[in-house]
């Protein structure tokens, strides 16, 4: 019989986080100060004294603490499974591989961080950390790592998502923490947002203006952010690290490495343990997936920009879509952001990965074939990475090469069926590429 | 550091189902004829030949065929965990396992046997299975085991529930299946009832009936049950038969093993294995944990009666409230059933097991309690099996004895966040055993 999951003991599970800071053939554009231009760093105010190390840390590997070990335990290390049915209905020769994370208790990758920051913070004498979220992955699973370390737990949820995913909002409240629709009057930035427009439904831009203030206002909270900054993607790597040391017992190597990318935790988590081998010349094509709605990475151009709309952030070098730019409601609320993590936009500079930006009727399409094939019913983000693993595993039946693909799986889709419905009963809509929108964000990205 | 997770390898999966009809010190009480009441089989008509000869098999082991352990591969052997988050929350020398069937596609342990019954009909030359479903584990699970089998698949699911919980719904629809409101009129079941009610908003009873008569009058098409059945809880006994592989590991052996009871499908899977221990003489105490709200095993007489509302079954042997009987609404949807397993009841018949009610206030404290420990948000169902476990720990915390507590965790709460919701706004009312109702009920038993 096949063997269809690839599993690792506790023992097995990586001990450090691997940082490809150690390693890039040249370093990251600093990130800088929103006021001044000048080179800065992220602010002590508001991230722990670790987090802020690390973020700029040129060490290969940092030691990740047994408290914090112990906590991963609990879903780590995580499957690696071969996809053979998918291949049977494709009827394709190439392998087809997925690191699925959403065995973690929240669902999603994006615990594998939040419990790290919520450890860090209490190391420094801090009582609380505020956030915002989306569709509701990242204030789930920062709810849960607050809950675990002893912290209180605020989170800013863009209010259309408020409304539209509430078992998202009970998640986080059953694990204790307060989740309120932003903007809310709990912030000056919300206030002055409700002012001139009391029905606005808000944005991820808007959301992160109120944590920032709410945690720049306190002296017992810190903020916390789920994607895009080093420190963020560095926690992450604990999903490559894995999958290598898998990969390498099914005895394949993977030819294509394929994930979604919003902020870009998730696909860099998966890739960037690939880095060295890539740079010492082996062959593997590493492909970030998109939505055509957003397409940062394959449509955006390279400049400073902030990582927020009121422009409280450092400025990061990245590719943008401008930071007032609000995305078309795609369902993959998670892919909805207009910059991307330096660290990602940095390997493309490079030429160490490709991007591509996919519709979303063909990727809940993708994801329909999928989920009757495997069983697992993903998320709309990793949906989009679905998408391309099998436009590859076709043209391998057409060429008949045996490549080995692997998809970076970051979610289950429990939280996101209404999404499904839409696609079921014909209800979805593909959102063209809106450039004049685009046009008028990137005349507001300020010049450096 | 210690150890959280006891995972199993594929080649550790057992290979056989257990079949404690080979162990039982007497035999079951047969099936009776519902018009002749005389002794009698599952009806040819409905059900795979292969799962009739399971029903009545005294065969110890029946072997798995290879293309469904494959299948169950992909998220079998589940993990069994230390709950060394709650132990010490709670200050308790216990220590607390539990065995964890959310990892399934489908989110609990109804995926066992809904594959193996669509395999059996496929094998058949059967084309669609039908089904009820309440809360609609049931009928997402066998939508998925159809859609790998290759079957089709219709579910009547409870009208009240379909409405309540249409994530439910879209996932079945997801996996290709056709999920109706019952009462429907697309039997004539369906038909009678909404002729004198309209407006019924239906009840497992009523859906059984309406899917028996769908599969009784298509020559193409078998009857699946989610519980209760002899095969089903056959199938189940994976969980109970990797449980014993993994708890021999960690150096412990259950002294109390507790798991909830609505057919009890989840309960006795996990406990069978243990039952030729019992029999020699280890001592194990075993404990049902039911509604207060529908107390069969603890409160229901012990009569021949039917699985259904309209009288289409046969009649079992079991502690039951009466087949009219109608639980009032509680939240955990999988436990609001008149009757029991006759396995179940016989073991309790023979004192093997115990058993105890909850009502739903506590048992949703004692759900959040164990999440705010251990991350997994339980389904309302296993949340009456946790807060057993939670008053056993106490009970050791006391006596200071470090009794080792094993709990079957049937599945998690993401499709079950509402009834969250409710218990966190303090809108959960308990129900006082209904015994009026319950009368009523009984008086419509047949006398045998």
């Amino acid at each position: 019989m096949e063997t269809t999951k690839f599993t690792l003991s506790e023992k097995e599970m990586p001990t450090s986080w691997y940082n490809v800071q150690a390693d890039l053939p040249q370093p990251l554009p600093p990130l800088l100060h929103p006021g001044t231009h000048e080179p800065t760093v992220l602010p002590p105010s508001l991230f722990a004294s670790e987090l802020i190390k690390q973020e700029s840390s040129t060490e290969r590997f940092i030691e990740i603490p047994e408290e914090l070990q112990q906590i991963l335990h609990l879903w780590r290390p995580t499957p690696l499974y071969r996809a053979h049915r998918l291949e049977k209905a494709l009827d394709t020769p190439a392998k087809i591989f997925y690191k699925y994370e959403g065995v973690s208790p929240v669902g999603s990758h994006k615990l594998n961080t939040a419990i790290v920051q919520a450890y860090y913070a209490r190391q420094d004498g801090i009582k609380r950390l505020a956030t915002e979220t989306g569709a509701g992955q990242w204030g789930s699973a920062l709810a849960m790592g607050c809950s675990f370390i002893g912290l209180e737990c605020k989170v800013y949820m863009v209010r259309v998502s408020y409304n539209q995913k509430p078992y998202r909002r009970i998640l986080m409240e059953t694990f204790g923490a307060t989740c309120i629709p932003s903007p809310s009057s709990d912030t000056q930035a919300g206030r002055d947002i409700l002012s001139t427009d009391p029905d606005s439904s808000g944005s991820l831009g808007m959301a992160i203006s109120e944590a920032v203030e709410d945690a720049m206002n306190r002296d017992d909270t810190y903020y916390a952010l789920g994607s895009v900054l080093n420190h963020v993607l560095m926690h992450q790597t604990l999903i490559g690290l894995e999958v290598k040391k898998q990969i390498e017992k099914t005895g394949n190597y993977p030819d294509i490495l394929v994930g979604c990318v919003g902020g870009g935790s998730n696909f860099a988590g998966t890739l960037l343990p690939f880095i060295p081998d890539k740079l010492k010349g082996r062959e593997i094509q590493i492909i970030a997936v998109e939505p055509e709605a957003c397409p940062t990475l394959t449509k955006g151009p390279d400049l400073y920009d902030f990582g927020d709309v009121a422009g409280l952030t450092p400025l990061m070098k990245m590719f943008t879509l401008g930071h007032t730019f609000v995305p078309p409601p795609v369902h993959a609320g998670g892919l909805r952001y207009h910059g991307m993590a330096p660290i990602i936009c940095h390997l493309r500079r490079l030429g160490l990965i490709e991007a591509r930006a996919e519709h979303q009727r063909s990727i809940f399409q993708s994801a329909e074939q999928f989920a009757r094939a495997e069983g697992i019913v993903p998320a709309p983000e990793p949906a989009h990475a679905i998408k391309v693993i099998i436009d590859e595993a076709l043209k391998c039946k057409e060429s008949g090469e045996t490549k080995t693909i692997l998809l970076a799986l970051s979610g289950h889709g429990h939280f996101d069926l209404a999404s499904y419905d839409a696609y079921l009963s014909n209800k979805l809509t593909d959102y063209e590429y809106p450039h004049e929108k685009v046009e008028e964000a990137l005349a507001k990205v300020p010049k450096v």
